[in-house]
């Protein structure tokens, strides 16, 4: 038998994030991990920090999503220097091109309340977007800037995540299964896994588009999270060709900074495999060769997939489980769980501690908002 | 919903055999795989057909062993027509070295009983056996010589299964994880998938090592297998250096149909992960090398493992699941599921079509065997 | 320093095929590979045995090609059991279709003087193709069926060739390179590699692209192949959806033995590298959608690229070195390398036996046959 | 035709060392590989920059791999910047142990002339040692420390090398194979490649073990040098186990930044392949095992082999070629490319631009140091 504090179940980014500030914080913390650290959707990611170029709308998720965002200025050189482990943050902007004349009307409106929330967006012509990046030969009205949108490696950052958590103390345990979560009288108390049993006060659930197949006790389950495939690609271009990310509503062009050009992504809802199919492949090179003509020369590298988690709202659950005690939820991250990660171990680490007071985030991401009757749908 | 005569939940080599077998027979059959077909210890074992090499007494688990790797010689060529999937079936034979007279009267005392059954058995000297396979040099006392011993390539015969199976008319859903089998009052009539709900009259569990974790109804539970490690590793020599197996206390070199040689395996208790150690290397290479030492010569190739479910007595769970009707078991092969495999679809078959007349058999596989009030332990 | 018979110079197919042939005859045979067997366009070439599709013209060309990929049919049973090595070697025919009836018109009077030649060619109207490959959507005019062009898989047949050669004798010497050939006075004597010097009578060359780059005495050099990169995908699809290769003037689509679908191939002169394009992925991926749009749900595999030698008029350099006694060509099979290689292991081998009385065949693919003076262009 | 002011032959660690600080100097630059960047030895390398821990005497070699380690502390900071590759450069020192009062004595000796020259070496104890490196549990009776040798990674750095170039203007072509250097009457001004024709005024030759095979005008040929063949490991443990290289007569074992632990390697002279065999297998984990007992226990991960470049004296050639004006040599680091190379680049540079004082190392470098008559042996 094994008790710890917190145990964190899932070993993706937002379990590693969750495990490094619990571990700072001196807590005694176990992952458990059914396969490998950072195997499923962490290392499938783009990795674009887009705070900006992402929420169609304000309120607590983009709140959420720039601080989020803003904080891995500082936290990459700490991880960074207590995992020995880089993450190739880069800072290099988005830029988000319209089509239409309808697609620039949106982007402007959106300009226009980031901006009254002070963070940097601008509206640029046509002819200002050719100039920063002449490799772009679409016909587009114009596009939106998002300079402080960024980047990382994400399967890099996740296994950062875990050797700074490791190196604070956390046990790490991968080929772990959760059979499912002990307890009675609606609290959790520990894990059944194919290691045996583990115990602690707290029990989080970071286990993405898996979390719904957890059982609880009494028969009662875990929030339905809607899987939804993402395809993506990547090629190797001789020189660099762009500078920004460009995000169409078709396809994302990511230069990262080991050189490669990650082109994505699909969603295709309801599917749990990683296969990539041919059609995802036909129609992202298309799109991506049509908007920057320059890539057709560049080279072939791979092409991928992974699982996001959707729940019903699109906002990821962040919180206590509404009927168990010492259950917490830290999943349905959907297109975001990299940019979010940064603040959701901070978040949840601040939730266990009592010390979360951000009204407006324990609203909006409260894991029993949908529920009733003790079921989260 | 999608309703089936029969669903079998496992991708590996007996979920394979049994799909195919009930496919022939035009049952409409369904296998329900969580990730890839021949992902798990279907592909990491060595391929032996030891139906002598292995058993240590007279009795079931010999007589289906042998009459198993018989029925190979009709299989394969069937097998492989229906599904265009050669499976590198060889029967080259297997030596079974001893070190010490001890263990050269163990395996003469094995010869004596094997022959009176009528198998081809035989005890060489060291002189003989050192003539047969020169490159052979550890000092021996003699050597068993079991001629009829086989193999193939296990991952390929697993394909080859499930190819045949779908040209036949089977259903296989990859990626598709099975959550618990639904049904009550004693009957099984479902399958809880992330792919929805499944139907059918019968279902067989042939989940290997992931059999426990399987959830049934009312807290019911599957047997306990007792996952066991192997690590194996392959060469590659120049050229052909031993013609038949070898087979020691420590290690056993299985020359394959590709030119490569495997040598294997260890034996680690109660471990799920496929993690290859640094002394499973040491210890299988300093082993091999000592027996024949022309190896050290080899090209290194690559090193890999598996988990095989092991149950109390060491036999498998071939039959009706003892408390709810509509269920099947095929699971806990241990070392030997390649070597049953060929006649584990044949006998699940036929049980599941009343036809099963082998008393014998059915006693010593018998799932309930361990069982007392309704629990497999 | 080492003796031999014969030394070929050149680990691909048709090095393989002559290898095998000469070891048949009982001549002590060396293989000079400068990396390891089949690494170059052996391994990356579609494995199309397309006599009567590619051909466009009556000829010594058509002859030995029809002729070589009928041998296929003895030829492989022989060298799978001298090698244990299977081929996977499908007749499954291959359809030509028609987008005009300018092509429609060229293609039938193919069939024409190819009826004429005793071989099976017949025209297909659309509604017949369609019927016979129904998942084939492309509004095409009618295709030549040319139901006795099959395919291999090339790597493998190369295998089989070089372990065939080697267990009747042959020594392969991989990581062996060439700096440059022996002999004085117009007498090739040896070969200078970076293992020493080897010595036979008669030395081949059968390097492929890489055939220039080998150096002869006196500043003579080996004639010019121009370097045409091919790039080919594969994809996977859950069902068998066509059963013929079609074939396209822009694409290929090959349904393989082991179930992938192979898509090629790009052909891009003056290249060798080995990269594949994002662009040649837009464009075949683009094109076999197209034609069968079925193939859109295969599961992406994988891509890459080989580099096909291609001489002045298109025919191989089967024969003796104008200029150099004992020295013998077998290169520029350009795309036609797999098809022709099973004759051209035992054109080779009569050749330089002196027993080859095909004067068609001698003065077609005669190396001498463009040079001047001692210079093969 | 192309024009450059330099060209360099060889896409390895010493090619991009050169190739980036002349194009830092405004030089117009172009690199020739015959494969890919970093393919060769220069990516098998374990990347130990053993200044002190190697040389076995005082002189020409130690001055200058010393000075070459201390410019790490420079070069690196500024190549990340310049390439956006992060090279995982380590100060974590070396503790050469020694298992019998010879070696010790040895040792002792070689600490005596280092600290002399102003370098930090110490005569560590057995039981200073085991507090040091705790898992170190093999019987030693003392270790020489040398705090200041680090590590990089090797294809890291040699692809950050290049990408700098490439980012000052150098150009590199991959897949382009020199066949031969162009010139007359002793001056070389050329290259004839299979991407046909480069002329620079000055050509430098950084191909590794290559070097030999190129062919130099009227029959000339560059120096030999004896390929040495070096097979390694990597396994990567749970936790860190070791802290400082550990070097042994027989083995090494080098913790890397990103958790792997790299144990090599072998000397096998005269060898050209990649192939490693399972006899260094065998001996490297059961060397490795048994002075550091806890690598037991670690992940394998994989193993590779590389050639090394060795000339006569064990010195590499650094600097003009004795008979051809306009040819420059920089190869024959043997076991010490990755440590030389931040100095190779900024001599040979000096040496190109005229500006090279310092006459100890042109004289013990210099490449016609053996030769007669025109040929470097």
């Amino acid at each position: 038998m094994q008790k710890y504090d917190v145990i964190i179940i899932g070993g993706g980014i937002n379990g590693g994030s969750i495990a490094y500030q619990l571990s700072k914080r001196n807590y005694r913390v176990a992952v458990l991990e059914k396969e490998r650290i950072a195997s499923e959707a962490s290392s499938a990611a783009a990795g674009m920090l887009g705070a900006q170029v992402e929420p169609r709308i304000d309120g607590a998720f983009f709140d959420f999503a720039r601080k989020s965002r803003d904080y891995f200025d500082q936290l990459v050189p700490e991880i960074e220097q207590v995992s020995d482990q880089p993450v190739e943050f880069l800072k290099n902007g988005m830029l988000r091109i319209a089509f239409s004349e309808e697609e620039a009307n949106m982007l402007k409106e959106r300009i226009a309340w980031q901006q009254e929330q002070g963070e940097p967006a601008e509206w640029l012509s046509a002819d200002q977007v050719y100039q920063m990046e002449p490799e772009l030969k679409a016909e587009i009205v114009g596009a939106a800037s998002f300079p402080k949108d960024g980047q990382v490696m994400p399967a890099q950052l996740t296994k950062a995540f875990f050797k700074g958590a490791s190196n604070l103390g956390a046990d790490i345990y991968e080929f772990t299964w959760v059979k499912g979560l002990l307890g009675k009288n609606g609290v959790i108390t520990g894990v059944e896994t194919t290691s045996g049993r583990f115990y602690a006060e707290h029990i989080v659930v970071a286990a993405g588009a898996f979390t719904p197949h957890l059982s609880l006790p009494d028969g009662a389950s875990l929030p339905t999270l809607t899987p939804v495939k993402g395809e993506i690609l990547a090629v190797r271009p001789e020189k660099p060709i762009i500078t920004s990310t460009i995000y169409s509503p078709t396809v994302y062009i990511v230069p990262k900074a080991n050189g490669e050009i990650f082109i994505g992504a699909t969603e295709r809802e309801g599917i749990y495999d990683k296969i990539v199919s041919f059609e995802s492949i036909r129609r992202l090179s298309a799109e991506a060769c049509r908007i920057v003509p320059a890539l057709r020369s560049a080279e072939w590298s791979r092409a991928w997939a992974g699982v996001r988690p959707q729940t019903i709202d699109g906002l990821p659950y962040l919180g206590p489980h509404p009927d168990f005690k010492g259950l917490w939820l830290a999943a349905g991250h959907f297109r975001n769980g990299i940019l979010l990660s940064a603040l959701t171990g901070v978040w949840m680490a601040d939730q266990i501690e009592g010390k979360a007071d951000h009204l407006e985030w324990k609203d909006a991401f409260d894991p029993g908002r949908h529920s009733q009757k003790g079921v989260i749908p």
